[in-house]
C-alpha cells in the first residue's frame, strides 16, 4: 500500500517524488524491518528495537526525549523543558531566559509536576474492545460498552503490573493497542541554556531553515531519592551523521489527519482549523498586550505565549496545505479509487460500502454542537487554571462514586496517580494573569453563543465579563494546594456544600457540558470509530497491510537520510555551522530576537567554526516528535529533532519529501557548546565524550 | 432630551452622575448655546463659532487638526500625519521614527498624497432629498430616487461654487446636510518629532492614562506655490488651561452608534464587533509576523500595524461596553419607555410605532448576506493596494458612461478631483508586502465561503491562496501610475481588454459584488434610514429636539472641563508634566516601547521639569477627533486631542464622564519641547510665543 499511494503522489503532487521517499510514523510492534532493509540494506533487530524504544522518552507535557546515559540523565528540547522550568521560576529568577546550569547532583531541583513516560510493552487488545460491542447495538450502548471494556482492560492491566496503562486508539478506530509505561515523577534539572540561544530567531525563525539553534534541555530521572539506573540509553556518537545517512527518529508525533475521508477532511479546512486559528491569533494577541506592560507580565505570559505562537504558526502551514487543490485533488483521487475498489466487490461492498457516508453523518452531526461543546465542554469559555482545577474535582466527585467501568474514560482508576500529579501541582497560579484570560474566554463565549444566551446569562449573572471574571477569580481558594485536598476529601457532599465562587460556575455548567459531552461521545465518536474501522479494513483488503496509523501521540520510529533540497531555486545545504551562527545574527543587527547571549558572544574564538549545528533529515515527523532522538544504525544519538521546515507542515495530511525536512541539533555541534560554552565537563563526560 | 437621557443614565449607569455632565457631539449649526449659558455662563456667538469652525481642519486619512497660524501652518497628531510621513519615507530615511524638522520654507517637502478640507458652510437639504423619495415607493426605487437627488445636489453646488460638496446623513437619516469644504491639496511637512516620543509607552500605554506623548506634527497648506494665507487661525495660548476650566473641541469624531436601536445594538455586540475583533487581530498577527523579519519589513507594515493595534483596542474596550449588562439595560429602558410614548398616541403611533422593528428588518436581512458582502464588495477578501486600484479603474469605466445622478455615490462627479488624488497617488506599494496580504486574505475568503464555494473557485482559478496571490500581483502593471492613467483614459473597451491580471479578477468578481452592493443598498441602507427617520422623528416629538447626530467623521463641536478622576480607589490628576517622563521611562526599563529619543535624554536638564505635558477633559470625544484642537473661551488653543482613556471607549454607545476622558498634549508642554529639545525657533515664533 505504501508503493501504491506514493506512486500516486509523485505523479500529481510532486512529480520528483519517487519511491525512494522515508514516509511512515511506524509502530515498534509493526516496523516494515523487510522495506527498509530492501531499500537500505539495513535490517533492524527485535534487540535493536527495543533497545531504542526503552531509551525514548515521553514528556506528559507534549514533547519526546531519551535517556543518554546510565545514571537517569535525559535530553529533550529547550522548548519541551520551558513548562518545567516556568514553573521553577520566580519573578527574580527567570530559569527559562537565564537558563541553568547543575555543577553536581547537590544543585539539581526538583520539577514541580513533570511526569515521564517509557513504553514498557505493547498488546494488541484490539479483538476485546470489538467484541464488547454487540452486533446492531446503538451507537449509545455501543460506546458505554466500549468504555466499559477499555477502562477495565486498563485497570486489570495496571493492577497486575503497576506500569501506567493505556488503551490507545489507532487507525481512527480501526485498531486498539494497550501501552503500558514506567512512569517517572521525580525529574530534576540539569543543564538548560538561554532561551536567546535555545530560541535564537525567535517566531521569524521558527519553521524556518536554515536555523542555528541551542533547543536542548538535561533533566535526571530519580527513583528513591537517587539517580535512576538506566539499562536501556543512547550512547553519544563521536562522527553525527554524515551525508545522505540512514538515520532513525523515535518519538511522538501528536497528530496527523492522513487517513481521514474527504469530507473529514473539508471540515478541517472549512470549520475546525480556521476556527482554531481565530482562537490561536486571540490569546497570542492577549498574551502579547498583557506581556506588554511589564518585564514581569512578560515572564509569567511567556510559555503560553509561545505555545500559541507556535501552533499558529503550524496551523497556518497546515491550512495552507488543505487549502492546495493539488493536496485536496490528490486525496478526492485517492478516496474514489478506493470506493470504486469497494464498490465493485459485492462482499467488500457490503461489509464496508457506507463507512465513508458514516463518517460524514458524523461531522454533520458535530457541526450542531460543536461551539457549545468547544466553549463548555471542551473549556474555551474558561481559560483560566483555576476553572480547570474546580472542573476537575467536581467531575472527580461524582466520578469517583461509580464503579471504575462506567466512568469518563479520564476518572480511570488506571490513570489516577497522573491526575492527582497535575491536580495537585504546586506550579504557581497567577491571579493577575487568570482573570485577564478568564475575562477574555468569557468575552468570546458571549460573542459565540451571543449575550441573550441562557447558558451566557447564567455563567455571567448580571455581570460584565471582565467584572465575572474579577468576581471568580477573587472568589476562589483553590489556589492553595491543601484547599484542592481537602475538597476532593470531601467528595460529592463537599461539592454540593461548597461556596468557592469556581466550584459554583462548574456546578452551573456542568448538567449542559456533560449532556454535550454524551452527544459528542455517542454520536461523533463511537460511530466515527465504527466507520474508520470499515474505512481502514477496506484499505487492507484493497491495499495490504503494511501501513501505519495516524499520529496520536503515542510512540514511533520514523527513518530517513540526512539531507538538503532546493527552495525556489536555492540550494539548502543539510547542515549550518556553529561559525553560521554569529553571521546569522549581525545578518539582523544582532536585535531581539536575533540578539546572542553574552556566554556566546564570549566563547566565540574558542568555537571551532565549522562544526555542525543544526541539520535537515527526510525523518516523517509532525508536532510533538520534539526532543525525539535521531539515532544511526549503530544506535547512537546523532542529533535531537526540535522543528520542520515550513514545506514540512502539510505533513498533517500527506507526506512528502522534496522540501519538507525535519530539523535537528547535532550531537557534534551540542557537545563543542557544552565544553566552550559552558565548561560543562560533568555533563558532557557523562555523555561519554 | 439631554436632561433626560442624562438623568437616567446616572442612575442606572453611573450613579455619580449628574445634570452637569458635558455630553454631546454637537453639530455648528445647532450648536445649543442656552445650554452652555445656562451651566457655564458663557454663550459663543456666531463669530467665535465661525472663527472656530474655519481654523479647524480635516485630515481625509482620518483625523482632525487646526490652522495655527496666518501662513498656513496646521497642527496635527504624529499619529494622523504618519500615514502621510510613511508614503514620503524610504528604507534610507524613515521619516515616521526619526521625525523631521524644516528649518526654512525651502526644506518643506510635499506629502505624496494628503488632501486637507475646511468646512465652509453647512445647509439642510433634508427637505429636498426626502421629497425625492414618493410615498408608497418601494424600497429600491426609493433608493435610487434618493442617491439621483443626492449626487445631484452635490453637483450643483459644485458647479456653482467649485466647492468641494458633499450631502451628509445624520442622526441615521433622520436629516441630510450640504457640506461644503474649501479643498488643500498641496500640503508640505514642516515638524515631526520622532515617533518613541510620538508614541512614548506604544501599545501598552494607548488608551491609558497618566499619559507623556508628544503626539504632534505640523505641515503646511501652499496655494498656488506659495504659503497660503489664512484669515482664520487659533492664537497659541500662554497659559493653557486650568484646572476645571471650560474647554471646546473642534473636530471630526469618526462613528458612534448612541441612537442605535437595541437590536441594532445587539447585532453590533453578537455580530459585527466580533467579526470585526477577528479581521483586526489576524491582520495585527500577519503583519507582525511579517515585520519581525527584517527591520526594513518592520518599516513597511509600521504604519498599518499600528492602526489595527489601536483599532483593536478600542473596539475590545467597545465590545465590553456592549457586553455590560448595564449599558444594555439601560439602552433597553429608555427604548422601552419612548416606544411606549410613542404607542400611547395614536397619531404618533402610525406615523412611527413601526419604525423599531423596520431597523430591525434590515438587520436580520444582512445578516443574510453579511459575510459574502464584507468579502467582496466591501473588499476584505482582496487586502491588496493594487487590487484597489483596479477595482476603483473597473468601476469608474462603468459608473462614467453613466449620467451622474445614476452614478454609485463614490463615483459622482462633485468628488472627482478627492478620488483621482488617491487614485494616481505616487505613494510606495511594496509587491512582497502585498503578496503576504493578498494570500491571507484570499485565504480568509477561503475559510469563510468554503473551498468548494463557485465564487472561491472562480477566484482562485484552481491555485492555492499563496501560488495565486504572487500570481496576481506579479501579472498587474498598475504598480506604475502612468499605467493607471492609460487604462482610466482607455474607459470600458481598456478594461474589456485588458490582460492586466488585477484587472481580470475584479471583472470576474464584479457582477457579484454589484449584486450585493445593490441588495445591500436597497434592502438594508435605504429602509434603515427610513426607520431612523422616524424613530429620529418621534424622538424629537416625544423628548423635544435639542440634541446632536452621532459622530459621521463630519465636524463637531463638544465642551467640557478639565478634569481629574478617581480609578478604583487611585486619584487621578488632570496633568502629567515633562519631568515625568523621564520617570515613566525609567520605571519601564527604559525598554522599547518605553525608550526615550536621544534629543530628549540630552536636553532633559533643559526641560521645566514641571510643565504640563499631558491632560484630561470631560468633552465627548471618539476616534477621529485625533488632532482636534481645544480651544479655550478666547479662542486660544491650549492643546491637542490625541487620545481617550480606556474608560472613555464605552462613549461609542453610551456617555459619561465619571471616569471617561479625553487625553490632550497641553499647549506648554508642546511650546517647551519645541524650544529646549528640537531647537525650532522659527516654527515657536511663528506660533506666537
Amino acid at each position: 500500500m505504501m508503493i501504491f499511494r506514493l506512486i500516486a503522489v509523485c505523479l500529481i503532487v510532486a512529480s520528483t517524488l519517487n519511491v525512494e521517499a522515508d514516509e511512515g510514523m511506524w509502530l515498534y510492534n509493526q516496523f516494515p524491518k523487510k522495506m527498509l532493509k530492501d531499500k537500505y540494506g539495513f535490517e533492524p533487530t527485535d534487540e535493536w528495537l527495543k533497545h531504542v524504544r526503552l531509551s525514548s522518552v515521553r514528556f506528559n507535557s507534549g514533547g519526546s526525549g531519551s535517556f543518554v546515559s546510565s545514571k537517569g540523565l535525559v535530553m529533550t528540547n529547550h522548548h519541551v523543558g520551558a513548562d518545567a522550568l516556568a514553573k521553577m521560576s520566580t519573578a527574580d529568577r527567570d530559569l527559562v531566559k537565564l537558563g541553568y546550569h547543575a555543577k553536581s547532583a547537590a544543585d539539581e531541583p526538583k520539577c514541580v509536576d513533570l511526569e515521564l513516560n517509557v513504553l514498557m510493552n505493547i498488546q494488541d487488545v484490539t479483538g476485546r474492545v470489538n467484541e464488547a460491542v454487540k452486533p446492531g447495538q446503538s451507537a449509545a450502548d455501543a460506546q458505554l460498552a466500549r468504555r466499559a471494556v477499555i477502562n477495565t482492560i486498563e485497570k486489570e492491566a495496571f493492577d497486575k503490573s503497576g506500569l501506567r496503562s493505556d488503551v490507545v486508539t489507532l487507525f481512527q478506530g480501526g485498531e486498539y493497542h494497550l501501552y503500558q509505561f514506567k512512569k517517572y515523577t521525580d525529574i530534576r534539572l540539569v543543564f538548560a541554556p538561554e532561551k536567546t540561544i535555545a530560541f535564537f530567531g525567535g517566531d521569524p525563525d521558527n519553521f524556518e531553515y536554515p536555523r542555528y539553534d541551542l533547543d536542548i534541555c538535561f533533566f535526571r530521572v530519580y527513583e528513591n531519592g537517587q539517580p535512576a539506573k538506566i539499562e536501556h540509553y543512547l550512547s553519544w556518537s563521536r562522527a553525527g551523521a554524515g551525508d545522505n545517512e540512514l538515520i532513525f527518529v523515535s518519538g511522538h508525533p501528536g497528530r496527523t489527519s492522513r487517513l481521514n475521508t474527504v469530507a473529514h477532511l473539508a471540515y478541517l479546512r472549512d470549520l475546525q482549523f480556521p476556527q482554531t486559528l481565530d482562537l490561536l491569533r486571540r490569546r497570542e494577541v492577549l498574551l502579547k498586550t498583557y506581556g506588554d506592560r511589564s518585564l514581569e507580565n512578560a515572564r509569567r505570559a511567556e510559555d503560553d505565549l509561545f505555545s500559541y505562537q507556535n501552533s499558529r504558526k503550524a496551523r497556518i502551514g497546515g491550512l495552507a496545505g488543505l487549502q492546495d487543490p493539488a493536496i485536496m485533488n490528490k486525496k478526492k483521487a485517492d478516496e474514489a479509487e478506493l470506493r470504486s475498489k469497494v464498490d465493485a466487490d459485492p462482499k467488500l461492498r457490503e461489509k464496508y460500502g457506507t463507512a465513508w457516508d458514516d463518517v460524514e453523518k458524523t461531522i454533520k452531526f458535530v457541526k450542531t454542537i460543536r461551539t457549545e461543546y468547544n466553549l463548555l465542554e471542551a473549556g474555551q469559555a474558561f481559560n483560566s487554571e483555576l476553572y480547570g482545577i474546580a472542573r476537575t474535582l467536581v467531575r472527580m466527585a461524582d466520578e469517583d462514586a461509580k464503579p471504575n467501568a462506567q466512568r469518563l474514560r479520564e476518572f480511570g482508576e488506571a490513570g489516577r496517580a497522573s491526575l492527582e500529579q497535575q491536580l495537585y501541582s504546586e506550579a504557581p497560579i497567577y491571579p493577575d494573569l487568570e482573570m485577564v484570560k478568564l475575562a477574555d474566554s468569557l468575552g468570546m463565549m458571549t460573542e459565540m453563543l451571543g449575550a441573550d444566551h441562557e447558558m451566557v446569562k447564567k455563567v455571567l449573572d448580571g455581570k460584565s465579563p471582565r467584572d465575572r471574571a474579577a468576581e471568580l477569580v477573587k472568589g476562589t481558594s483553590l489556589v492553595k494546594v491543601d484547599e484542592r485536598r481537602k475538597v476532593a476529601k470531601g467528595g460529592k457532599s463537599a461539592i454540593s456544600n461548597s461556596t468557592d465562587a469556581m466550584i459554583r460556575l462548574v456546578r452551573t455548567i456542568d448538567p449542559r457540558a456533560r449532556e454535550l459531552r454524551t452527544q459528542f461521545d455517542q454520536q461523533y465518536d463511537e460511530p466515527q470509530r465504527q466507520a474508520y474501522a470499515k474505512v481502514a479494513a477496506a484499505r487492507f483488503a484493497v491495499l495490504g497491510s503494511t501501513t501505519y496509523p495516524d499520529a496520536t501521540f503515542t510512540l514511533r520510529l520514523a527513518y530517513g537520510t540526512v539531507k538538503g533540497y532546493e527552495d525556489e531555486g536555492r540550494k539548502v545545504e543539510p547542515w549550518t555551522t556553529l561559525g553560521g551562527t554569529f553571521k546569522h545574527a549581525e545578518a539582523h543587527g544582532s536585535k531581539e530576537p536575533f540578539e546572542l547571549p553574552e556566554s556566546w558572544l564570549k566563547s566565540k574564538d574558542k568555537l571551532k567554526a565549522d562544526t555542525p549545528f543544526n541539520f535537515v533529515s527526510t525523518a516523517d515527523i509532525i508536532g510533538g516528535n520534539s526532543g525525539s532522538p535521531v539515532v544511526n544504525k549503530a544506535g547512537e544519538l546523532v542529533g535531537i529533532i526540535f522543528d520542520g521546515n515550513i514545506q514540512s507542515l502539510v505533513l498533517d495530511f500527506t507526506y512528502s519529501d522534496t522540501t519538507a525536512r525535519a530539523v535537528s541539533v547535532h550531537s557534534s555541534g551540542i557537545m563543542e557548546a557544552l565544553r566552550k560554552v559552558y565548561g560543562a565537563t560533568a555533563l558532557a563526560d557523562e555523555l561519554g565524550h
